[in-house]
């Protein structure tokens, strides 16, 4: 049977999982390959510690550089993180002609152009299926199940930390910080957890599939982006009231050929698919001009997951290999001379459906007054709803509003904000109707 | 810009949606595969209605065989349905070395050795991401997204009839057979409804999903087959009140060696993202040791949806011809050789858990007797809820069990209806619990 050599850098939970894969599952690995995977070098700085996978201990090595060099080793999975030494190992990996496979989505969203255009001129694939939604076969999907679609509308739950919080806040009903502190004792969430409530991770991963979706570079300043970190309890238990979730949503819309991309705590019908996705599971809701909605939904991270995704790309690029046909799918799903740089729409020309919240003051008057400013910036007013008593000299008023422009919506609130009716800054968090029909 | 040559048996429904992308969809399928795809000639025994796309009259043709012997036509889609002809047709373009695009899953299901044996000795391509789950890439996801793992179990909504019946069952507490004559009426369910309502084409499906998964060739006989005709509204009220929902699924699962296929009714937990999934849409939940839990979902049928697959299958192929890298992904997920016929577990071996009710006398004692029949063969009871009064002399009393042998459970049925105590056929529907985490 052929033999196809591989290196692994980074020999961290996820590198464990690739090993164990490889080992566990290589029957039936080479069932459907018809050949065979040889892990001939792993890279770490730690090459000492116990992985409770059984590793010759002559493959392992601290100098990336000798897996690079190494003329056996045909495809370099990367999976160190960061920044700086993974693009630097990754780019002088493609210069050698290998191919290769990374998890590092921040790596793509940032350094991407630099590296999706080496390995075009140098003709090698890069497979990163796991960068997005860890095990769900997403990428995979665009790139090729729906290629034959124009891509309208992507939902993506991306991040499992994140959904992992807003989940127990709102089957439990608790804070987001004691939330939170659970989720990092329990190892959900990082010590410096900013990368996932911020959004950020997000945003890198939705430039990710705005390339794929659309064929454009996108700079990731453009992205409006929006975290959970100020989601409170009263206001998930208002949302459910009124047939609502809060999910932490990428989205991505097309109309005519302007493009929507944003990621901020979404309210979505309580029916829809993705608002069953809980815990720290991921899904993708995409729908397409032809296909119309789909889904995709699996786990977005852990060992495993995020090593199967891995593994899938390893084969692809196997296959290649094999019939010499490497970059037989273009990296970024459109041929390289047809993609270009695009501006995302500006956020305040973007327009959604709003739930308000104002910390009112207790007097009369003042409802009238917020729907008056509301109105003098067209924007309408679907439901209100005022419950409860006075809560530290304020009251609550729920509102949801009709389709409103982002720029207005700010306005209106500014104003509110600055005047004496309410004593505390307006919450504000949008609605997305969906799509697809969960209807029953 | 390189051309490919594609022709087209079959000018329905789904191959005018075909047409219709190509056409619409022309810019972005050009731009992501770096090639024109190049409609040649169109077969139907009917070319002379409208079907509201503008086709030049030349390239129409009510012979097949004259795209077999096209030789400028690489790729030849199949969308005349039914067995013999399809199947001719089929054979005769491999024979003449052309690739093949199918959705024609009874086709497959039944032919497959044959069809996929030819392709393999010509070394052609079949594409069939259509057959199962309409525009939802499972079949693409299975051979490539999930490779790196054993598929442990499969449950899928594969009938968008038979869902459609079963959502609007449930959410208007309809009878089964009011629904179906409006489903006729409404074009959503044949005149003759058997092979969907009697669980017939999802088992079809089943046997696609079977070889591609497991590597295995199934003979259709072995999948246990029960349709929907029998569940009544009494069953799915009792079901909801109880926490779960009725779906007809295709389910497959592995242990050891040993594999389990069935196409029946299930009670699945209301959270399970399944249970959400209404109308006319397929969805199909797969579990894999390295990924575990994953679901994919999406319009299972229906013109647009379907084509779109379709053409997601020319493009993949086209990829193929371009690079000269056919048959990169094996036609059955595992390598040729390495696939082989497999008995399926026999249904009587089948342990499940069981939701079952009885219509019985209004006397005292019956639920003793019925429970110590069930206890006799290892039965044991997790819940049971007698209520309501008398119907037609009976009292219907629903019980749920842990899990059972399927042998056993029915050898108690048999000699619980054979008894005096209840006087209809006790009612039987088997449960899921689900995998995946659906908690909250």
């Amino acid at each position: 049977m052929k033999k196809i050599g591989i290196g692994l850098v980074g020999f961290g939970t996820v590198g464990t999982g690739v090993v164990r894969i490889l080992q566990e599952n290589k029957g039936v690995i080479e069932d459907r390959l018809g050949a065979s995977i040889v892990l001939r070098k792993i890279a770490d700085l730690d090459i000492t510690t116990d992985r409770g996978v059984k590793v010759d201990r002559k493959i392992l090595t601290t100098d990336a550089g000798e897996l690079i060099d190494d003329p056996d080793i045909s495809i370099l999975i990367e999976l160190i993180g960061g920044y700086d030494a993974a693009k630097e190992i990754t780019l002088k990996a493609i210069g050698k002609g290998k191919h290769v496979v990374t998890a590092n989505k921040a790596l793509l969203a940032v350094h991407g152009d630099d590296i999706f255009g080496e390995a075009h001129s140098r003709g090698v694939d890069i497979g990163f299926e796991a960068s997005v939604g860890g095990g769900i076969p997403v990428i995979r999907s665009i790139k090729e199940g729906l290629v034959a679609n124009h891509i309208k509308v992507i939902f993506g739950i991306l991040n499992g930390t994140s959904n992992y919080i807003l989940s127990e806040m709102t089957s439990k009903g608790k804070e987001f910080g004691d939330v939170l502190k659970a989720a990092q004792n329990k190892g959900y969430a990082e010590a410096d957890p900013t990368f996932d409530i911020e959004g950020i991770d997000t945003a890198h991963k939705l430039a990710i599939l705005l390339s794929l979706a659309y064929g454009i570079k996108v700079d990731l300043g453009d992205i409006y982006v929006e975290g959970i970190s100020k989601i409170t309890p009263l206001d998930i238990e208002f949302a459910k009231e009124l047939g609502y979730t809060i999910k932490l949503l990428a989205i991505a819309k097309e109309e005519g050929r302007r493009i929507e991309a944003r990621v901020h705590p979404t309210l979505l019908p309580n029916c829809h698919l993705l608002s069953m996705v809980n815990e720290a599971y991921n899904a993708i809701f995409i729908d397409g001009d032809a296909v119309g909605s789909t889904m995709f939904y699996g786990k977005g991270a852990g060992m495993m997951p995020t090593a199967s995704a891995v593994i899938s790309d390893v084969l692809e690029i196997c296959r290649n290999i094999m019939k010499g046909s490497s970059r037989r799918v273009p990296l970024l799903s459109f041929q390289h001379e047809k993609i270009r740089a695009q501006k995302i729409k500006n956020m305040s020309d973007v327009t959604s459906r709003y739930y308000l919240r104002f910390s009112a003051i207790d007097k009369p008057g003042v409802l009238s007054k917020i729907s008056g400013i509301l109105g003098n910036l067209d924007i309408s007013i679907s439901s209100v709803i005022q419950k409860g008593r006075e809560v530290e000299g304020t009251v609550p008023i729920f509102m949801v509003t009709y389709e409103a422009r982002e720029a207005n919506i700010q306005k209106a609130l500014k104003e509110i904000d600055d005047s004496p009716i309410t004593l505390d800054n307006t919450v504000l968090i949008r609605i997305e109707e969906g799509g697809g029909n969960f209807g029953g």
